[in-house]
């Protein structure tokens, strides 16, 4: 077997592979990361790459340009090594700084404060530190030591059900010995069980602290909290690794079931989780050992992956997940670094398709409180829609594609340094855009392309179709490989060296993505007799959620034309719901409860779905009617 | 550092160690087993080994005759090798078929039935198997796998609280497609929680076995328990490899602290236990797999060595352990080999010196109920005395010594094979003996000493001060080296090869151990105000119990002089709780509930105790009144 060195340009890293190994893999060898969406399958074009010496193999593809190909550009998943090679890899294909730990990463994923009017649960977080005076033993009172502690806690609080392992009994005779009687007991839920997860010596009753987690199919945000006051502490963010391995859940099931890839999948997610965990106790000075407890919420697929649940039957019929409903265990028994002997607790999901983030947004919001009708849109690769009140909540999911993470676009690109977020077609056309990190664009990412189909629309650039207007004249159209393409950023402007452009496709893939959230509501809507009139108020969650022009979601059909004011962000809802949970062991029996009422409801079922589908796959839609602000516009 | 060979006869067995190695340490290394009481201090004199070939180096000791030095018999822990040495062990210093798996020894340390009366208990085991038959998942019944599971679990049984562990719900996908829906939960009680254990394909309901073990100082007894029908499948037995370390509870634990040799001690155990469940399974082609839960009973120090907690502190005043209630943890924690999720309950106990063999005797006997008054004896190294009724429960200890178990006599014998437990002495001073297994006599064992002392006083060959009478021929009284002796059995007889004889020191010794026992009843009888009159029905307890003869128990004062017919053996009363438990949750709760009602008195702290121990060193006692039957005899 040839051993051939994979050297990559510009970092100069190198990896010593086998001959015949692909590119792409050979980059996750050396540490090296590459754009994948479709997870290897060709079919994304993301993974392109310039190949500057050495001899490769590489398969066919549309999806480069001739002119592309004469440069020694390739799709790094379709091309294999045989010899020693050197690979370039453009800006656009790149991560950049991964993992992404900056402070305006944190923000731009992590929840907002909670709004006002939503319920506040009593202050009972799910792990509490309690400073123990005990008598010291004598002939009188010779109860055990162990009796002794307990006997102690119950002074405090009376839990029905304690319980405690080997470990701390069997330190416990010389700690409180040692300790002269005065002890920590850390108490952590379980369930409907307290377990006293530790004894310290002395007191350390002010120094507890738990973490937050929203583990997304692209992005993980996790929060440090101080379980002592309730304070945030911190926030950390950075992309999932697994988005190696296929963009959505779907494709990662597949690498699970297909490749036995479900361990390596667990491992990556939990190496981001341990990251971002180390990075919150550096920061803020907070001893790792007194972090005791974790609350992670995420779609279903997600939560499985972290816990090393086989997830294949999430994607057969009937779609069922091993469990929805995840007792909590001990962190380390999965690998997540906090206390040793500290919990984590996965938030309650409802099924395949509706998971615990759906159940954390909810909590958040309080819609389900509230005796008005709320709207919910959870808007990411797996588009969440959930309607009801306080007297009941239904919800249904839809796949959006990745389109609002810059997926499936020849320009999109996530929401990362360098990515074009915000986007105005002045008149005239001069094209305003601002990119995250201020610097020169690589890429369009998913509020800007909001923006960008909604401007365009706007200003006749193109018509309801998604196709350029050929009656008149539009700055800016240049033909492309595949027909016109609208230049959002010149050459000369643009981070990649190339044109930053949208075509008609990358249009009509943009507006299946939103026609598909928009028919989600819709039909939900429909099944339980209402209409979009009917909706006191709307919430939009996502960690993309409030970085939206709520007017050019209405304009583009995303959103129903519902008055501006009922609209309101929710932002991470998911990492916010944890953090509710983490703080209060009664708003995690809430989350239960929600879960267990929360009706779902099956597109696939609904015969009126792929009508309103096609009707929704126009500017704003075929039926504009329903858009009477943006006809009034 | 000199390598020295110590070879080891009969068995010719060796072992390398280094030069200054005592004998007993490299018996140790060499799977030797030696006798050793004292825990290697020099003092019991039980460890005489001869040195046949090579270099040793010795320290005098008194415990040997001129006669046998010159022939080479050292003491093995006071004797090191300096060269390659063979040693010979002698019959009296070996341990004859460690572990003592047979059916004999089995039988002699099993319990017995129930008594009649006793009240039984709902059959309720702790560890308990559900077949069952789910109705596979649907797009209408859509909940997840473990939802599914527990649903059907309630179906039959409402648990308040229903735990698993991540290593089942991992594996619950699979197994139950696989299975098509038909599996079996094994739900196993975890205090007032049930833990599904395992699940498993098809239907295992019928195959489910627990293990009730007695962890006694000296034996360790267990039994295999069929917890489908509740029938007795097994019963296994072998001495306490402990026992290496020192006979009595103090010594070992000297020796967890002063050489940090609680691993060690802990190991030793649970080897024993396995060896012993392996031999069950075996025996009854049980699948290891389908033992779900084991129950042990044992003084608060066996406990302790077993679960691996330390014990310093028991012997140190106050005298608190570290935990009475220790909750129940997986067995594979501490490293006995069942099923590997199996869990393992410690009886509860009531402190230090009052174990969870005494709560188990109480539970067995069912004295806690009865309104009548009842004493019970556990007559061991350690000796324990009960004294209550349905309305109150008292108890105190008292250290016997090792005397009904042989030790702290020249021909003192664990009641193993060629011990002589039974013995007569006929009219014309004719000795009639019996030892167990039938073959020549190697040495005497508790019961046997009883007999004898109660003969021999019985025909005037001895007084009441256990010296023998001067005024009278007495056959078979020879002169050995501390004043005259009686020879129970002739060298011609002996297995030994020498006279087999008890001499006055002997009977000083037993005496002490009867009448420290005497002594912990008559005081505590006191201490409450009654008096042996008072007293209604009197239980035997001790794997040694059923194996008294209790006339001669009378004779000699080790019990009070009551209606014989008011006397009931137990047997082994801890192996028998333990078994109600694993068959009753409600019989685990009310021993809970026994161990909570208990009154420890500390005899330390009885001012009467000292006059009235000296009253009690006597045969029977200085005050004959108290006896009036063997005044009558």
């Amino acid at each position: 077997m040839t051993v051939c060195q994979v050297s990559f340009l510009p970092d100069d890293v190198s990896a010593f592979v086998s001959e015949g190994t692909t590119i792409v893999d050979a980059a996750r060898a050396a540490g090296v990361y590459i754009n994948t969406i479709c997870g290897g399958d060709g079919l994304c074009g993301k993974c392109r790459v310039i190949v500057r010496d050495g001899e490769v193999r590489t398969k066919p593809t549309a999806l480069l340009e001739r002119d592309e190909i004469r440069l020694g550009y390739v799709l790094a998943c379709q091309t294999t090594v045989h010899g020693d090679v050197v690979i370039e890899i453009p800006p656009e294909t790149r991560w950049e700084g991964r993992p992404k730990l900056e402070h305006e990463e944190a923000h731009r994923f992590g929840d907002i404060a909670l709004r006002p009017g939503v319920r506040a649960y009593p202050f009972d977080p799910l792990s509490r530190k309690w400073f123990l005076e005990m008598p010291p033993p004598s002939l009188a009172d010779n109860v055990g030591d162990l009796e002794r502690a307990f006997r102690e806690i119950r002074r405090k609080a009376e839990y029905p059900i304690m319980q405690t392992g080997l470990y701390n009994i069997r330190r416990l005779a010389t700690l409180l010995r040692e300790a002269g009687w005065k002890a920590t007991a850390t108490l952590a839920h379980r369930g409907k069980t307290v377990e006293v997860v530790q004894f310290e010596p002395g007191d350390t009753s002010g120094r507890n602290y738990g973490v937050a987690v929203d583990v997304g199919t692209t992005t993980i945000v996790a929060q440090l909290i101080d379980l002592v006051n309730g304070a945030t502490v911190g926030t950390q963010a950075s992309y999932n690794s697994q988005v190696w391995f296929g963009e959505d859940v779907i494709s990662r099931i597949v690498y699970c079931v297909e490749e036995d890839g479900l361990d390596e999948l667990q491992r990556y997610v939990v190496s981001d989780i341990n990251t971002l965990v180390s990075a919150l106790v550096e920061e803020s000075k907070v001893d790792l050992a007194d972090v005791t407890y974790l609350v992670a919420a995420g779609n279903t697929t997600m939560m499985h992956l972290l816990l090393g649940l086989y997830p294949a039957f999430i994607r057969q019929e009937p779609y069922i997940p091993t469990a929805n409903h995840v007792p909590a265990i001990r962190a380390a028994e999965i690998g997540v670094a906090i206390n040793g002997r500290g919990l984590l607790q996965c938030m309650p999901g409802v099924g395949a398709y509706v998971g615990s983030d759906v159940v954390a947004d909810i909590l958040a919001s309080g819609l389900h409180l509230d005796n008005r009708l709320s709207l919910m849109i959870d808007v990411g690769t797996n588009g969440e829609v959930v309607l009801g009140n306080s007297d009941w909540l239904i919800c249904c999911s839809a796949s959006a594609g990745p389109s609002f993470e810059g997926g499936g676009m020849r320009c999109g690109l996530r929401a990362t340094e360098g990515a074009i977020e915000r986007v105005a077609v002045a008149p005239g056309g001069r094209i305003v855009y601002q990119t995250i990190g201020g610097g020169h664009p690589k890429g369009i990412c998913g509020s800007g392309m909001i923006d960008l189909v909604a401007e365009l629309f706007r200003i006749g650039y193109i018509d309801k179709g998604g196709r350029f207007r050929t009656d008149r004249h539009i700055p800016n159209l240049v033909n492309g490989a595949d027909g016109p393409e609208f230049v959002v950023a010149p050459a000369g402007e643009s981070a990649t060296g190339k044109d930053l452009t949208i075509s008609e496709t990358d249009i009509a893939v943009f507006i299946r993505s939103k026609g598909a959230i928009f028919t989600a509501a819709e039909a939900l809507i429909n099944h339980v007799g209402l209409t979009f009139e009917d909706i006191e108020r709307v919430f939009i969650a996502g960690g993309f959620g409030y970085h939206l022009d709520i007017v050019n979601c209405v304009t583009i059909g995303l959103l129903p034309d519902i008055p501006l004011e009922s609209v309101h962000f929710l932002g991470n809802g998911s990492l916010a719901g944890a953090r509710m949970a983490l703080l209060s062991t009664a708003a995690l029996q809430e989350a239960n409860e929600i879960a267990k009422r929360i009706t779902y409801f099956d597109l696939s079922t609904d015969p009126t779905f792929m009508n309103r589908f096609t009707s929704s796959l126009f500017i704003p839609h075929t039926d504009v009617e329903k858009f009477p602000s943006v006809v009034k516009a």
